[in-house]
């Protein structure tokens, strides 16, 4: 599978598409930053950030995206940014039908480090181990939507179980209703 | 002019369009909410919500979109959903090159109830007045979509004042910049 990962924010929106599956080396395909000029007018910042995350679809045809679950508990002034950055990239992704899925940051730490308060020297170290690259990707924006794509090729295996037995949970119900109902009538 | 006010909200987002010039009865051209289902994947939403503005920029063509500009102070809880309808209003307007406003909340009540901290009821009462409508316009969102239009028609000769003094007063600072190299050189 192929994922992009998002780490969104205004000034700096890391990206990146990591290829494979759970239980075998990853391949990093592509990674690098959308940025936005921090004086601009905030719908040009998104009209900006929509552009760059086009691309990186067009190039990367990625069959999943994976975006920063965004927290209105943390850094209170820059939050309203990321959260508006993470929904024009789910956006782009679900006008063309790509599944999204959200992780939060300490989901992302505890699947490629173990610790879900691992800092960002940690995960940028473990990305570098993952991906088998030369050296850390940099700015750390960058590193950290990587990371969010190991997650997700790391978690599907779990979530898409995780999914079907919540499907067969509700057929069952359905089917035990209907014949509930059949009784009664 | 004509304006499209949009109260943003990923279970209702108001809009409402205004024509109409400051110091002059102004008209309703229409007013609704875009709805999404709370159940529905957050990509969806957005999803969802971008295809209701589209809509209403396709019908009315508005000159500006005013915007409730969003605190991450207030309502924890919902903020973030708010924050990412906003963007995708934002977005809307900026891919077709309609200048965007923001207006806070107490602007927008003190634009047409003379007081920052007037309700919702009094709110609807002066929409419903200065619209010349039947009735108040329900939900509230709808009423607040259009009592953002009114602000920005309101505001906007003030706004563009601001807007020129700022811009000349910059040529002013170029040419002084340009006449001192001038004569140092």
């Amino acid at each position: 599978m192929r994922v992009l990962g998002v780490d969104p924010g205004l000034t700096r929106c890391g990206v990146g598409v990591v290829e494979g599956v759970a239980g075998r080396p990853l391949t990093m395909v592509g990674v690098g930053v959308v940025r936005t000029p921090a004086d601009a007018e905030l719908s040009h910042r998104l009209l900006a950030v929509e552009e760059g995350i086009e691309q990186w679809l067009d190039e990367h045809r990625p069959e999943f995206v994976a975006v920063e679950r965004v927290f209105s508990q943390h850094n209170v002034r820059t939050v309203m940014g990321t959260a508006q950055a993470s929904a024009v990239a789910m956006l782009c992704a679900a006008r063309r039908g790509i599944p999204v899925a959200l992780h939060t940051p300490s989901e992302v730490k505890a699947a490629v480090t173990g610790s879900g308060r691992a800092d960002k020297a940690q995960v940028g170290a473990m990305v570098t181990r993952l991906l088998r690259l030369a050296a850390p990707p940099k700015p750390a924006d960058a590193a950290d939507a990587l990371a969010l794509a190991i997650c997700h090729i790391w978690r599907a295996p779990a979530q898409n179980r995780l999914r079907q037995a919540v499907a067969q949970n509700r057929l069952q119900q359905a089917v035990a209703l209907h014949a509930s109902k059949g009784r009664t009538t």
